[in-house]
């Protein structure tokens, strides 16, 4: 049985492609490929009226007549119904959607920068053109998440999302667990198989993370949370002793992005949003996800513990993301309508990382004499962080002399504040050293 | 900013539950209990109308007058605007969604017997009555499998979904592989865990697991699939020397559901839907699925590889899926739409088992005499059954006599029919004594 017939004619469904990248050019390809296979599922064609590129030209795989670099106009044009934006930076991006809503067009985009400082904007734009704007290729390339969040996820109450989203620190980790190489050798080998970008610094800083962080806490928490919200930590003081130490504690170490609900003893619901790199149990789900694969999981009251798993980046994957998107949004065109929306937004206040409550690694160097044990762990007790596990090795040096000791503590769950202020009093005293490093452990219980 | 504002009066969405087991009372409570989110969710209240049972009593934990046992009333209802179906079977499950159909409300219904069944014509009635009709639940609980199936993966080409769908033969299997145990005990310890039912035949035969591929393959390949186009062996046969086997072999058994896209040599494309027990290597996505959980793998020609993975069944994990559904419903009544839907089916014709290509385990008993390899292998080789792997294992008796040998062939990919004539023929040769087992091997490349 056809649910519609095919013998009546369709306007078919015009579509402007801004950006011709990776993501860009498979989108263009797939438009091209799977037309039959598209028109049929969406009851109409869909047509590509046009690529916005800053350089047009007859050598950039697309028939050169469909190319252009007047964006304003590409996306104002009549016979253009859906934009989709994969131009890169925030602007001209932002200009370029704002201008696409104001004419009425529905808009696909997976500019993460961009979202997490302008979803509200955004979002209030489209409602007032009662347009649709979808973005699942945002956040971790082709791996549904954005839309089992706002819709499979609705009724439930989600309480913590925590994934590995940024596939480049991600490989540089996987490599330095592996291989013990220390940063600087792994982000090298990152950048020689093209995980890594020249400036690798909006992955290895957590700035990448971080975005993809305040639009994922946003739709879990139906709370506008921007990238500035979020607590940011990168991996590049990650030392292969931390690498080592993490494995001796069961663990290895993964760039986190966790988005979670926290009740004050009140009753009062805040939302925390925050990346770092985190020690995780070997057993649990998310220690298995190594090179560029990116994963989610999510808790939530009724459904539990979900993982969602694949290619996090590459123009493929995250055209199949977009492709999903744009065929909705046509769907939503040809139905007459479009996809049904948030109502209203609970808008939770933001936890200042202080008030976040996680467990510790902290590895201190100090002097190999009687007693610095117990004058370490009573700083511990004077700030009320619970001590778990202790170990002390001694420290040699290249003539195997010894030259001091390592203490690492891990802690019971405490507040981040306490915590800090338990380093701070650490430095203070004369038998450590230094406190080498600080880092959360995640994913276990208490 | 609010996208509405809530002074404004909303009409509420009006709700009727059929069923009150483990999933139906779970839903009534999450109503109740999130009442205030969901209608901040969705933009009006969600209300409870009435509950279908067949027992109207005061102990159902329900206030009694939302009872009744009138669910033909019930559904047709004027303050009734979604109808969510947790009836059970096929009737009276039927009746009541096709009653509610065609008086206009949406359906929610987690009824995956009836939909492997029937979805051709509760869609049409869907479709003719231009309501929504959802059933995220009918499918591994929690996980979101049907949205991302129908909607993220909408413009991408699904090649292949193998998942684990079914957590009773999941456990039992799971028991097997860490203990030792055979069948029966197995079940017997799922049974007592209250993972079996009193009648496991629909879990064990495999039935349960095919219901859910015929659905997985309705939407993942745009065709119209029922249970009976679904081929099907179920897991009680597995003897726990297949399971020693299959351990040897760097594997474990798993019941799988798989659909797949298969495209003949003309570029003809045809579907493939089985549910049997297959060995899986051990570093495989599923093979890590243990015990009551559930897992779907996807493969798409440009997202690559997905994983889902959760909860697969219970009152509460189901419910969440139930509810994401609801919500959605209630946002198209309140936003005044319905989800937009699938155009035109594909409708490829199903591949008969015997064209399916695949991997396989063959364990036979033969005399233990020179030549018997030499004579199975040329049986394989006559068929044009590549072989892979071969292992003869001598066996004895109680008195550590030997009374003959165990030869386990595992081939390369070959299509069912040729692997079905090679195993009747070497049952018929005077060196074999039985063929003992004969499983698939899934998720390898070659």
């Amino acid at each position: 049985m056809k649910v519609s017939d095919a013998n009546v004619p369709v306007s078919p469904v015009g579509v402007a492609v801004l950006g011709l990248g990776n993501v860009g050019s498979e989108v263009v390809r797939i438009l091209e490929a799977s037309a039959d296979d598209l028109a049929a599922r969406i009851g109409a064609p869909l047509v590509l009226r046009g690529v916005g590129v800053r350089r047009v030209a007859d050598d950039r795989g697309v028939p050169v007549e469909l190319l252009t670099d007047d964006v304003d106009s590409l996306v104002s044009r009549s016979d253009v119904d859906i934009v989709v934006e994969l131009m890169g930076p925030v602007e001209p991006a932002r200009n370029a959607i704002l201008s696409a809503i104001k004419h009425g067009k529905s808009v696909i985009t997976a500019n993460k920068a961009l979202l997490s400082r302008s979803t509200g904007e955004l979002a209030e734009a489209a409602e007032t053109a009662r347009v649709d704007m979808y973005f699942e290729a945002s956040v971790a390339g082709a791996i549904p998440v954005i839309r089992p969040l706002t819709q499979s996820l609705a009724g439930d109450t989600v309480l913590r999302v925590a994934g590995i989203v940024n596939g480049t620190t991600n490989y540089i980790l996987s490599e330095m667990d592996s291989t013990g190489a220390d940063y600087a050798s792994a982000l090298a080998d990152a950048s020689a198989l093209g995980y890594a970008e020249a400036d690798p610094t909006a992955d290895v800083e957590g700035y990448d993370a971080a975005a993809k962080a305040a639009i994922l806490a946003s739709i879990a928490f139906h709370t506008r949370v921007t990238a500035d919200d979020v607590y940011r930590e990168g991996i590049t003081n990650i030392t292969p002793e931390d690498a080592a130490a993490a494995r001796a504690l069961g663990c290895t170490i993964k760039l986190l992005a966790i988005c979670e609900r926290i009740s004050s003893r009140g009753g009062q619901q805040r939302v925390s949003a925050r990346v770092y790199p985190a020690l995780v149990p070997l057993e649990h789900p998310l220690a298995t996800v190594n090179g560029a694969f990116n994963a989610v999981v999510v808790e939530a009251e009724a459904a539990g513990r979900l993982m969602f798993y694949g290619q996090g980046a590459g123009g493929s994957p995250t055209a199949s993301a977009v492709m999903g998107d744009l065929v909705m949004a046509a769907r939503n065109r040809v139905q007459g309508g479009r996809g049904p929306r948030e109502s209203k937004y609970a808008q939770l206040a933001i936890a200042p990382i202080g008030d976040v409550q996680t467990r510790y690694y902290v590895s201190m160097d100090v002097a190999d004499k009687p007693g610095v044990l117990a004058t370490v762990a009573a700083e511990f007790a004077a700030h009320e962080v619970s001590i778990a596990e202790v170990r002390q090795e001694g420290v040699t040096d290249e003539e195997g002399q010894p030259i001091g000791a390592r203490i690492v503590v891990v802690t019971h769950r405490a507040a981040e504040s306490a915590l800090s202020e338990t380093v701070a009093a650490l430095a203070e005293l004369d038998a450590v050293q230094q406190v080498a490093s600080v880092l959360r452990l995640e994913g276990t219980d208490q």
